[in-house]
């Protein structure tokens, strides 16, 4: 296997074995790779260097679903709520909520978290701008949203994807402009309400 | 204090300390209700014991807003929408999540749950038949929506009963059958689903 193949092989056995238990050893990761635990410490010093290369591959995948939604100018609304279904399929909101806490945030990680942001928000205003989304919903409330449904666990992963479609569906339609009755209530979580959860 | 009053009493402080902690000590839950240890023992032989109470409680406080609801036959989707609130802000899916795994069920569990569910049928029932609900949500949806909704914590109560709100009104709208842009994908869960996470 090239060596960039082999780097991919290990984000994806650490993004399932870390999702499964975020304080999963670094043994728990190697077997998942197929590689012994010699070889996994010789690519990634530490599980804290490994925990950081997973929460940027797992913001990389964010932004580019994002980015391929923005790039659907013929239907906002279509493109965004495609996007938030691929960001569910592919379980980068339920990473995010097992690496809370066990990841500490260096330069690139903030610096991707405001690509992720930047880039969140300029979806927001295509489809806003399109008229279809309520006017009040924020980036914020996505982060909320996208991470009460990748929560949604009955434990069994098919069911559990199926389950998150369902809610996901239901959702949308909650977050059209046609269908608002009133206004949300209440402002949306603060950055720092959204920012404290890391810690 | 009259002696039905000190129960009320010490189930609301059991509820106060099991939602910060569900595995809570008898101790903790004593000072709360401001009594010895000894005291609480007196009422209840162990801690289980007192779960099941606190558990009770909780489905019959459930059962009321239910009933309530129903009894409002003029606009029984305002009555449906009130119920979800008045059990958010009472914070009772909060609790059974959090009980979860540590209360065993007995046989007035059991009941009570299948009196929660014939309860919740019936306000469905009657939110279905005046047209305003999507005719394809089940009980089992609203156990979910209840439950995701009530995980909802940026860490400050008032804060976190704010945005719990902000998400029902967004989910409300969205469980609307005006809002329908398509059928709801899926099945709902099944029984054994929701009831296997109290295993």
């Amino acid at each position: 296997m090239p060596p960039q193949n082999m780097d991919r092989a290990v984000l994806i056995a650490a993004r399932t074995v870390l999702l499964r238990d975020a304080r999963a050893t670094m043994a728990a990761i190697a077997e998942e790779a197929g590689m012994g635990v010699a070889g996994l410490y010789r690519r990634y010093a530490n599980k804290q260097t490994l925990l950081q290369a997973v929460a940027a591959d797992n913001y990389r995948r964010y932004v580019a679903f994002a980015e391929a939604a923005l790039s659907d100018t013929d239907d906002p609304w279509h493109a965004f709520t495609d996007f938030l279904r691929h960001v569910l399929d592919e379980g980068l909101p339920r990473l995010t909520v097992a690496l809370r806490g066990e990841v500490t945030f260096d330069q690139r990680l903030s610096d991707l978290d405001k690509l992720a942001v930047n880039t969140t928000n300029r979806l927001l205003r295509a489809a806003r701008g399109s008229g279809a989304l309520r006017p009040e919903v924020t980036r914020a409330d996505i982060t909320v949203l996208l991470e009460q449904l990748g929560r949604i666990d009955v434990g069994d992963d098919v069911r559990s994807a199926a389950l998150r479609r369902r809610y996901l569906t239901l959702v949308c339609d909650g977050l059209r402009a046609d269908s608002a009755t009133r206004r949300l209530p209440g402002p949306p979580p603060h950055e720092a309400e959204l920012l404290g959860r890391w810690a």
